[in-house]
């Protein structure tokens, strides 16, 4: 007889909007989960985890214990083994031995007078268990069985049997689970670990050129690799490398109209050589752009690719795919606008169009045409302005097939929309940390991004400065205002990034008012000396080296703020579970002026003796000070605006 | 065409378990929805809310407005008209003239060349929805078509004809919602008033003889009907009625063995005279039940019965049903037991039988048997001891036919399963209310009750003392002690109940440590002076009187605690959304002796003027004060132990 239902399973971590999304998760880690698990009456019960990869078959198990009888929380954990996608559930049902072994002991230290029947009762539990078990199990189970019904037998005796250690296992095992209740499978993405921790740096390759007489190709931009990877980059990211539209070509500094000379705007996707599959003649071969992936791979270092998913008047696509637009009443095929702004270089993309099975698998043949070139990461532009279901159908289907495969979302709009891109797939996200310069807007935004239950499956990638975005801050602030971006958004976050040129402090915009740069590469060749004094190299060489060196900084959630007194430090720490690796980070943001404050440090919190002292050891100043739980913290932009501390015991 | 689903429907409110269980509401009180809703692009988007009846094919619809764009967060609400449950989802679609309208005003304003061929563009909307309009409404929309085509039409009478508001609202209606998206349907239950309102009385018929020499029937509690509607009780709650088992029966003060005229305890259900269906001879007839309900509803006062789904050893389904009960491998009947104790004078019903579809449709004819005695409230005897989708079965299955019939569980257990059987049907619940005295664990747990998410299906019925339960503080605290439970009972939560002998203040207990009463009515019947020296009926009946008079405290989750400078002074106030009705409710939880603190009071947020002062006029005393945002306030035990005041303006 089965029996009925009585266990019910609740409140299920981690779970993402009912189940209709996964968490995220990095392979090589476990993933802990918990719910609230109970059953009416007091009978036992027992729980567990099952797990299985997407699509797999072998279903694996691990057990649940219980972490607060009294909330009936239930705890445990399984491996993530693989890089790819995991499902899970979990799954309880009734231990009537374990129940029974439990009344049984009541009823011998109570002095129960009906012990006789309850043995009789524990022999039919054992009995139909063996008859479930194999050889040596079941003939162990059958034995106690018979002991129990053996007459006159001492309840001491009875119970010692009974509860005997390898009994009470076996039981464990062999029971009919005939009360099981499992909950909704519920999934997890085990992304590889750049998915969390890496150091972007973004260079356009038509300005890499040494000579000031030509522009740059990809054979000068693979020759800078071994200085980026000197300076301890992990991603070297490229803007769109395909050949650029002449049909309202923009200008320097984005004007209406084209020298002869212009090389135009990279993001005014094809011509007449081809569209997103090809590769700007000026730049080289698609031999070159492979030589360029494998020198990067070679030097431990990956690329990233930005995708943007748009049209010049002269892609192909145009003339082969008109189906693929939104057409004018005329016919006539549509630019981009926001009324009365118009963008004529520029074509969307219809994702509503009748053809759009077609146009959804030419842009998924794409991506699989850049993976097979080299390319580990993309950088997705504008993905709010396409169909959000497009984007989750292209990153599952690529992921299934190359589970390696990484997508950065450039989505710079309202917070829903930001999530949910996060949530349906791409395993990384711009964010707002450009404009968080202030000491409340950045523990606001953090705690946001590290608590709130985005860092389920939100995995921010903090860029110092962008092609489209040079803060006010960084106009203003000078040398100081650079090094201070730089440390932030390198210990803030396990994943950054710098646009090239943030290492020289470039900082003059197009005009006041605005973040465009002054002569910005969107628009035409630069010619940079990397060695250009003032430049900040080595200050970007060490904190990339100190990232390295410490995994604490190579985690995000274990993000904790420190008080202090002043409104111009911010101070915080960064732990690994085993405390094994602690880093105090403190940033004086003013890039003017010097500030001091006190910094209060929880020792216990970070591992350290209550009361005790530690040694501080800045790498910034390779400095070694005495600390304790209150410290004094002083930092003049002028020599150095952060200490970066590792604590030394 | 169908266009491609570009809109996302998140975090529907309200919403409970990811839409398994309902969340609980008041008929003829609005149930307001909210939601994020966003898609990708810039165009307008569309929302409302549809609601139907459980089971019913009429849709209604109401829009859903805006409430914060920049969190793409909407609002909006639906009458509950009717007792019963109700179903509703979102919908969300793409208004693409509200698009076409605005982009046409920014190139009207910004002086576009190319307004002729968006005006083609908005007269083909128009068009096309004319053709989905009748008569009026589609030539309207179609003149409107025909004039944007008009050669020559400037752009500013373009635009005014296109935005004109009956223009603009017929396309609203008529345009094909070509993209729609709708959430999945969440269930709401419109309880009537009584669900989260009442004061409740639990009396033992058999203790109401007015004659010392005999025991009391049903006619002698019908003769107290008057006097309870007198102090103002809404619903009169009386134990198990049936006839009581003798085989074990329990005598006075619980011992082992009755004497030959103990009446035994009416939670040993059953004997020849019948079970759970029949009235114990001697309190009387059915007919005497059913008088005795009429009665109570004449006098606008409801019966609740408390319903113990266990049997004596004498219930007729001993011998009749065997098959519903557990047996012990002799095959004799096993009586219930928490090793190594044993209650012999109670047999548990197996809900697990094989024959269990017959128990379970039993049980159901049972408790319409007496719904149709006249019984429309059940209070539930342990509910946690049987299967939690047996009670969501019988009360689904139950209100879908009576709606008006409520259940109140009386589960004092860990806190998931007393959660679990409110979210799957019980309208009430019994509380932990009993057990917090101190200031710190009223507030924690109150504000639980009232923030945490349990007040969207957790309605806590607040009783002062049980049969059960006669706690160290009533028995210490003597008189102040109990008016200060019946204040908070009564002004904290909108139900609440106490039962009978509380008025008398009696407080003896079986012995120390024990909650048990002596001389329990359990298991003896009792005959009480009602006018009794140092009783508090007419404190009583005055609570009962401010309870109705005031609507602010009718309700539960406007609980608001107002800060104190004293650990023994509690202090809170109510208002009713419309700020009409404040009332402030002072208690010193020190029966011992007198406390003064002084209590700050949010004017602004109480719809006071702020700054301003307020006539504070204490209904318990009659007295009145003039007071403002800080106040001092005085509580002698000794005099009142609570100021009740009602706030004139």
């Amino acid at each position: 007889m089965t029996r009925e239902q009585h266990i019910v399973i609740d409140a299920v971590e981690p779970s993402l909007g009912c189940g209709r999304y996964p968490v995220k998760r990095i392979v090589g880690e476990p993933c802990r989960v918990r719910a609230t698990i109970f059953r009416d009456g007091p009978d036992a019960i027992r729980a567990a985890v099952t797990w299985w990869r997407d699509g797999g078959e072998a279903r694996n198990e691990a057990p649940l214990e219980p972490v607060n009888p009294g909330l009936d929380r239930w705890e445990g954990q399984f491996p993530l083994e693989e890089n790819g996608r995991y499902r899970f559930s979990l799954v309880a049902w009734t231990d009537p031995y374990a129940t029974w072994v439990d009344e049984l002991r009541r009823r011998v230290e109570g002095g129960s007078t009906d012990i006789p029947s309850a043995l009789v009762e524990g022999a039919k539990l054992l009995e139909a268990a063996a008859a479930r078990g194999p050889g040596a199990d079941g003939a162990r189970l059958s034995s106690v069985g018979r002991d129990l019904r053996r007459p006159g037998l001492a309840p001491g005796q009875a119970y010692a049997a009974a509860s005997a250690a390898d009994v009470v296992d076996l039981m464990r095992r062999l029971q009919a689970r005939d009360d099981a209740v499992t909950s909704d499978p519920l999934e997890v993405v085990a992304d590889r670990p750049r998915a969390r921790v890496g150091a972007w740096y973004e260079l356009f390759p038509r300005s890499q050129s040494p000579d000031p007489s030509r522009g740059g190709t990809l054979r000068d931009a693979e020759a800078r690799l071994d200085d980026l990877h000197d300076l301890g980059f992990d991603v070297v990211y490229l803007p769109p490398v395909h050949p650029i539209g002449f049909t309202h070509r923009k200008g320097r500094n984005n004007a209406l109209h084209a020298g002869p000379t212009d090389p135009g705007s990279p993001w005014a996707v094809g011509n007449q050589h081809g569209g997103h599959e090809a590769i700007e003649p000026s730049l080289g071969t698609v031999a070159d752009f492979e030589r360029f992936c494998r020198r990067a791979h070679t030097l431990g270092m990956e690329v990233a690719l930005d995708l943007a998913v748009q049209c010049s008047p002269d892609h192909p696509w145009v003339h082969d795919h008109p189906e693929w637009f939104y057409r004018r009443p005329d016919g006539t095929i549509k630019y981009a606008e926001n009324p009365p702004k118009k963008y004529e270089d520029i074509h969307p993309l219809n994702f509503d169009c009748d053809a759009r099975a077609a146009l959804w698998k030419e842009m998924r043949r794409l991506f699989q045409v850049w993976i097979d070139r080299g390319v580990t990461l993309f950088r997705v532009d504008n993905p709010h302005t396409k169909p959000v279901r497009f984007w989750r159908w292209l990153i599952e289907d690529i992921q299934a097939r190359h589970p390696e495969v990484l997508f950065l979302a450039e989505a710079f709009t309202r917070p829903p929309m930001m999530k949910e891109l996060a949530r349906i797939g791409f395993t990384q996200s711009y964010t707002y940390f450009t404009w968080r310069n202030g000491k409340r807007e950045l523990v606001d935004y953090l705690t946001e991004l590290t608590q709130s239950g985005m860092q389920e499956y939100f995995r921010p990638n903090f860029f110092a400065n962008t092609p489209d975005i040079l803060h006010e801050y960084l106009q203003r602030g000078d040398r100081p205002a650079f090094k201070v971006r730089l440390t932030l958004a390198a210990t803030l976050s396990p994943s950054y990034g710098i646009y090239s040129g943030f290492e020289l402090c470039e900082n003059v915009a197009v005009r006041a008012g605005s973040e465009e740069y002054l002569d910005s590469e969107k628009y035409e060749v630069r010619h940079r000396d990397w060695r250009a004094p003032g430049n900040i190299r080595d200050y970007v060489r060490l904190v990339n080296r100190i990232r390295r060196d410490h995994p604490a900084l190579q985690e995000f959630t274990n993000l904790r703020f420190l008080p202090t007194d002043s409104e111009h430090i911010l101070c915080y720490a960064k732990a690994t579970a085993d405390r094994a690796d602690v880093v105090i980070v403190s940033v004086n943001l003013d890039p003017f002026a010097a500030h001091e404050c006190m910094v209060r440090v929880p020792l216990e919190e970070l591992g350290l003796p209550s009361g005790g002292r530690f040694v501080a050891h800045d790498l910034v100043s390779d400095q070694r000070w005495g600390w304790n739980s209150f410290n004094y913290v002083r930092l003049d932009p002028a020599i150095e605006p952060a200490h970066i501390i590792a604590v030394e015991r």
